[in-house]
């Protein structure tokens, strides 16, 4: 594949950003930015590791991609305003569908109003998509070492479902009750950068994104703010049609499972009501489920009807005793 | 491979940049930027495709790959600032060679003070490491579209001596004249960072780095100024002992071998001693090759011995008649 053609096909006619002076066309991207703090973070997308074309069609490759790079600005409370995309290309894969995985991230990206501003497609032996995503600190940084002791601990969405669309992908054997919501939970996940960038009035946010599973997410927080999470079970907020499927799936997917991009945050209690405002106004479901505490830093602990709470950990859990 | 672990253990200790407000260890980096423009880019690096592990150690793979970035900073004129690396590492690479890889990086890195602020590292098939740089305009842009009629063309170092290296390290058996020197240029490019920088008294100057080859970045220029090159094939700059391999290699190599990493430029014929005192003070080896001319936009000519010259095109030639 001649890569620079194939640069000039995907090039934008126009750019969104004014601050632009040079997109796509010389050795690198050239932008003004006159104030405020930029963010930026690459993430990287292997086929058969990160996903499948048995589950996934190029253009939602393209797009959950993109999702991924768009939730981490949602977590850091920034608006995405520029991409840039290396991409190595099997050189079986047939040019309309690398085209498709491009089509897939302008979609998303036109929504949000984001330029691409860089690339490199190379030919490899397996499909591998690294993008880079800049944004810009909309007021305040909602880093995950910013939570406190008798915060509220809150989510947005609901848990596990990528992964329940995933499993239904793979069991399409039988029939599941709601699949088409799952699936496109799974397939074309949409990161909370509307919902992050409208809580700019609220000053301090601990937040995190939801691409690893809450247990996670709320683990990170708790260590880099030096705190403990406590989370009630019954709060944790799951689709109605989740309860399909055994309890183990359910427990596995809801607190292990990754890429829902939904938002896990931490703020004071007499922030909460104009949190849930906002929540109201950018027609995000918004749930309290839990609490914040100074004692036990670094670990989440996961009450349910037992007397003693579960350790949440990364990737694992512990039954106190 | 515990890809957070990882990342972990490659984190700089302390960061150069002061306006740097978070490196890794969140959902993305923040930094502040207060005035002036900013440059990015990104590369991507396949094995076997772009390097091989035949010929470069992992800690010159790392080493190039951020060089070739770097090159991309000076051919914009920018100072570099920021890295981020997304990196896709076979299982079976020993932890010690993937480590080797970014201790390259880092000593180019440290080189120019700057700072590795977001990083990706995923298990695949095939090693792949995507480099995103982000710089800083210094004073003025280097675009390639700002050639014009009268220009001197210049060039930096020496060309082919990359792909003579290449060709060294492949046939082995065989002692060459200063072997050692054309392997290190292969290995280890020295990107023209220094000299971009040092030019930026100069108003206007097109610049491309040459990493296709001189017939290639030649023609991007001639394209996006709307105006032909005319070089001299006599004064184009090699080393001496390049004159141990055949005419057809030598050709070859000088004209359309990548990866020299050399600046080609141009620029007023009244700015031109100012730009030879700056390459002395810089101790950069700087030649004239040619002229710009408004006639033929977008064509490079290549005059030799004989009477009609060549039109070297992007990946090849045409005898003119």
């Amino acid at each position: 594949m001649d890569e620079f053609d194939f640069i000039k096909k995907i090039k934008q006619k126009y750019y969104y950003q004014s601050n632009l002076e040079k997109g796509i066309g010389d050795d690198a991207a050239v932008f003004n930015h006159s104030n405020g703090s930029l963010v930026t973070a690459v993430d990287m997308f292997v086929e058969d590791v990160h996903f499948s074309q048995q589950t996934m069609s190029p253009w939602d490759i393209g797009y959950k991609s993109l999702a991924a790079n768009l939730s981490d600005m949602a977590a850091m409370g920034a608006i995405p305003k520029y991409y840039l995309v290396a991409i190595s290309i099997p050189k079986l894969l047939p040019k309309t569908k690398a085209k498709e995985i491009f089509y897939g991230m302008k979609s998303l990206a036109n929504k949000y109003k984001i330029d691409l501003i860089g690339g490199d497609t190379v030919s490899g032996e397996q499909l591998t998509i690294s993008i880079t995503i800049i944004g810009q600190i909309n007021k305040h940084v909602r880093y995950r070492h910013l939570a406190k002791e008798n915060d509220i601990v809150f989510v947005t969405g609901t848990l596990g479902d990528s992964v329940a669309g995933l499993y239904i992908l793979k069991n399409s054997h039988t029939e599941y009750i709601e699949q088409a919501y799952f699936i496109k939970r799974h397939q074309q996940p949409m990161p909370r950068v509307n919902f992050a960038n409208a809580l700019s009035e609220i000053p301090r946010i601990a937040l995190n994104d939801i691409s690893d599973g809450i247990a996670n997410e709320a683990t990170e927080i708790a260590e880099a703010s030096n705190v403990s999470l406590h989370l009630k079970a019954k709060n944790i907020p799951i689709r109605k049609s989740l309860l399909q499927f055994k309890d183990e799936q359910r427990f596995k997917w809801t607190y292990f499972g990754g890429e829902d991009f939904e938002l896990l945050g931490t703020v004071s209690r007499d922030n909460w009501q104009k949190i849930q405002k906002i929540a109201g106004r950018t027609n995000t479901q918004i749930t309290e489920v839990g609490t914040v505490s100074n004692k036990n830093p670094g670990k989440v602990f996961l009450y349910n009807e037992e007397k003693l709470p579960i350790l949440l950990e990364k990737d694992g859990y512990t039954h106190l005793q």
